[in-house]
């Protein structure tokens, strides 16, 4: 690639002195979510209040004591969005709101006035240090740079007087990454002093990887070299802000931690500008499966997933750790293999500790199933036809349904290979949903009365042609479905009772059609099977699931021809 | 969570004299596609052979060398691509197919059978060394676990000897991070010492992150602790296969390449089992933006991402490094200005290294386009709105016209705060698709006949309603549009030109609509604006765009009231 001459890598810091790579994380650091700021401003579809709201009170769930909330000098929403939170009393006791600011008075002063009422907060101002930002669109001296820092905590200590909350500062060298660390130390430095702290007045620095320039061991030595060198260390709260440019953010976030970090601004998944911020997710959940205690609830990934694809937009990649819908699924033969002996030598310890080859948690203790997927092939089982069924096409077959099912594609596969997707489908229409032969279903009338008696009471007219000869019948039952088999039971003279009932909708809009499993049985024989029916109307998605099991379990296609 | 107590760490694996942290990556490694294996193998639809072609054909186009084909002896699908690509000539000559296989004897015949005609060939044979797999699923010693991997090496020694292409072999110590290492080594340094290597026959050793279990520094270690002491180490290809499953296989693999690695294998845009193997492209590009020549053709970004999504069925997601919908989008505000001022520095210091804030490298060099995009409040211009438009609704609008439509975005914003997509599709409907008054088009019936002095010639006859008056008309042109204009011009006495013409599909499907915009202009006043219409036929949808165009010029609704 002749381009790549228009490049050229920003110089690596080294830090000789550096001992992360012989340190191991040993506890959660303070997790401090910007989801409603970072994360939402990068969104295509911002959030409103509304929905800001629902996530804020997932956050808390979730257990974040540190909750970014906007800018709200800048945002008429994030400002209205603070109001809500402190009008509506929505700030748990425990949880600290933290706002960001750039240094100007106006917008520090009307970030107090958002700020009024709240208990905890604090006051994030930054601004951008690199020598990249201060040549080409600050235009101004390190000395000049330096003068907005101080300024912003000059204001914030001023207005900090009539303030009735806990106040914290937060300070960030914004593209701290690109800055000179000898500079970038020297802000920080000044910004400490000016501020004042004490042990009960702690200042939290903020050192972003703005836009993700090297390998993450190089930003673990620009942490190790600010921990060592910042003044009045033990009143500092070192913290990191970073980004994914590389890909590499995660494990920027975790080297920096051995390097001295102890606050990590992030957001639930990642979401953030461009390839996003760092996902506290994922950290807590490397901790957990190391033993860590992430100091998050994060038992149900499932309702995380929800209220953040619903409220963002965003959609979790299938294979985001932990939480993309493969990331549980093994393909391979051999990987099932491993895991089911892995679970087995499990069970015959009576072990408790999580050691199963391929899998780093049981996704149960997240809220998740693993899914084992044999290949749809001579050598398949019916997980991997169900998951097929599942996974493209949306039917959620019973348990007992899949091995009948799976063995009509098995018998395909041993003669011609691998089954694809749509093949599958098609056997499964053919043998179920258009099993219409030779009953078949036109027409249901139905009354719901209350009888005193029998209570509520359900009568059916029903016509059907068996074998092209119109049919109208009528019975009662407890419902509609019941009815439906009592009038067929008489008309067919045959004794067949329906062992399990099974519905759901097949998509997700509301012109969803219902699909219905139904196992039948004869009592005679103990002869049992699957009649499957669609319809946009459940009662007749539930007959057409009757009439193909009645024709399947009694007019088998074999027996035709 | 108490869950937590169920885990620990896998003991963390520390080389003292590990010296990775103080070098940097000079030139890139050795590509391996695993795609068409482990990628694969991954899908919930895997991909038949003519999509394996093509995807094969794309990686030797990328500039792939070295490409693993598949397991040909597990699976009738992966042996019979092999053939195709064998007997269809396929393989360029310096690329080398790479099969995976077990250490068994029937397995290995297999492949050899398969290989039959290949002119270079890598056979990776591999066994599980972990202690766990040791353990729980092959209840063998650590002797015999290392004879499984030498009786492998003497069946590739025997078979080789009745090749006649080039072979190498490849081994690896399956689920290597979770042995131990003095035991990886033992066992790998055996295989080496079997295979009997020379400058000539160089074996590959490939060490697989097969589960991340830990942060990438520890794989750094372990890698840097493998290359110092593998025998015969001038002889040895030493190849990583990273996984990705604590979401560090790009950091992962960045390391091990300062740790020693010289050869990777992943896949493209990061397929593979569970969170996927290691993003190839992602370390190509991160190499890319440090001005370091990837080895690979990665300058369109779109044709890799199409033919990848259509063959893989997966999606990319938005925040993807490089390739995601959203990386080279800039929402801030303050992130747009910076931009712009770097753009401005490099165009007057005529530079043509690339030093932007907030884009690490040039979109346009991989064939994308940076994307501001400005929120939709009273600030917002027309980026934003046109993004809105585009990004939620497929409409492109051209150029020219967003600024017209902004201004209405602008004016409601203006009073109302910050405008939702809805109601900008509504806004912009309502102005443009719906502007029926008062000319409202009936029907066209056009002709289109060749005459020997103008050539090609449309005739049309055209009813539409004037204020609710039914008028027909007809006249020609050069084409149906032409001679519609030319009709209405004369019916209507009006004096306009058709500026700028597009048109392009909304939706993707055959039964996709086509969107008309046309830039119309008043010869007499100068004044000009758009018109929009949408039909599933292409000049139906040209000639409603024109009767929109005409209502708006002529005709605006702040005229009428």
């Amino acid at each position: 690639m002749e381009k790549v001459k228009r490049y050229r890598q920003f110089p690596i810091f080294r830090y000789p002195e550096r001992t992360w790579m012989d340190k191991e994380v040993e506890k959660a650091p303070i997790w401090c979510s910007v989801d409603l700021r970072d994360g939402n401003q990068a969104l295509v579809e911002p959030m409103g209040v509304e929905e800001k709201i629902e996530y804020f009170q997932l956050l808390c769930r979730l257990g974040f004591k540190e909750i970014e909330v906007g800018f709200p000098a800048a945002s008429q929403i994030e400002y209205d969005f603070l109001r809500n939170l402190v009008e509506r009393k929505l700030i748990p006791e425990d949880v600290t709101v933290q706002i960001l600011v750039q240094c100007r008075e106006e917008l520090i002063e009307r970030s107090f006035e958002a700020l009024e009422g709240v208990k905890k907060a604090i006051v994030h101002i930054y601004n951008s240090t690199s020598i990249l930002q201060r040549e080409v669109v600050f235009k101004k001296s390190k000395e000049e740079i330096k003068a907005i820092a101080l300024s912003g905590v000059e204001m914030v200590k001023r207005l900090e007087k009539n303030f009735h909350g806990a106040l914290r500062l937060e300070y960030s060298p914004e593209s701290f990454t690109g800055t000179e660390m000898d500079y970038a130390l020297e802000v920080c430095n000044a910004v400490i002093s000016a501020w004042g702290t004490a042990k009960n007045r702690k200042i939290i620095i903020n050192l972003p990887n703005t836009v993700e320039m090297h390998s993450p061991n190089v930003f673990a030595d620009q942490i190790e070299f600010m921990s060592d060198h910042l003044l009045e260390r033990e009143n500092v709260v070192l913290s990191i802000h970073p980004h994914n440019d590389r890909g590499e953010g995660i494990a920027a976030a975790e080297l920096a931690l051995l390097a001295g970090a102890e606050r990590i601004e992030g957001t639930l998944f990642g979401n953030g500008e461009r390839t996003g911020n760092v996902d506290i997710l994922t950290l807590a959940y490397n901790m957990f499966s190391h033993g860590i205690d992430p100091a998050l609830n994060l038992e149900n990934i499932r309702e995380i997933k929800e209220v953040y694809e619903r409220c963002t937009k965003m959609q979790i990649p299938d294979r985001h750790p932990y939480a993309g819908k493969l990331v549980f699924t093994a393909f391979s033969g051999s990987h099932q293999d491993a895991i089911n002996k892995g679970l087995q030598a499990m069970k015959e310890h009576s072990s408790l500790l999580w050691e199963v080859p391929y899998l780093p948690i049981d996704p149960a203790d997240i809220g998740r199933e693993y899914e084992p997927v044999v290949r749809i092939n001579s050598q398949s089982g019916k997980g991997g036809v169900a998951f097929i069924l599942d996974y493209q096409y949306g039917y959620k077959l019973p348990k007992g349904m899949q091995r009948e099912f799976a063995d009509y594609i098995q018998f395909i596969s041993e003669k011609e290979g691998e089954v694809d997707p749509d093949r599958i489908l098609k056997v499964f229409t053919e043998e179920y949903v258009e099993a219409k032969k030779p009953l078949f279903f036109k027409n249901l009338r139905s009354m719901d009365m209350e009888d005193e008696k029998n209570g509520y009471v359900s009568f059916v007219q029903l016509s059907f042609e068996n074998s092209g000869v119109l049919k109208e019948v009528s019975a009662s039952g407890s419902g509609p479905i019941e009815a439906t088999v009592n009038a067929l039971r008489k008309e067919l003279k045959k004794d067949f009772t329906v062992m399990d009932y099974n519905e759901h909708a097949l998509g997700a809009e509301a012109s969803a059609k219902a699909v219905s499993y139904i196992h039948l049985m004869d009592r005679e024989s103990g002869k049992s099977t699957f009649g499957v029916g669609i319809s946009s109307n459940i009662t007749r998605s539930s007959v057409r699931a009757l009439f193909s099991a009645i024709n399947r379990l009694y007019y088998p296609k074999t027996a035709e021809g």
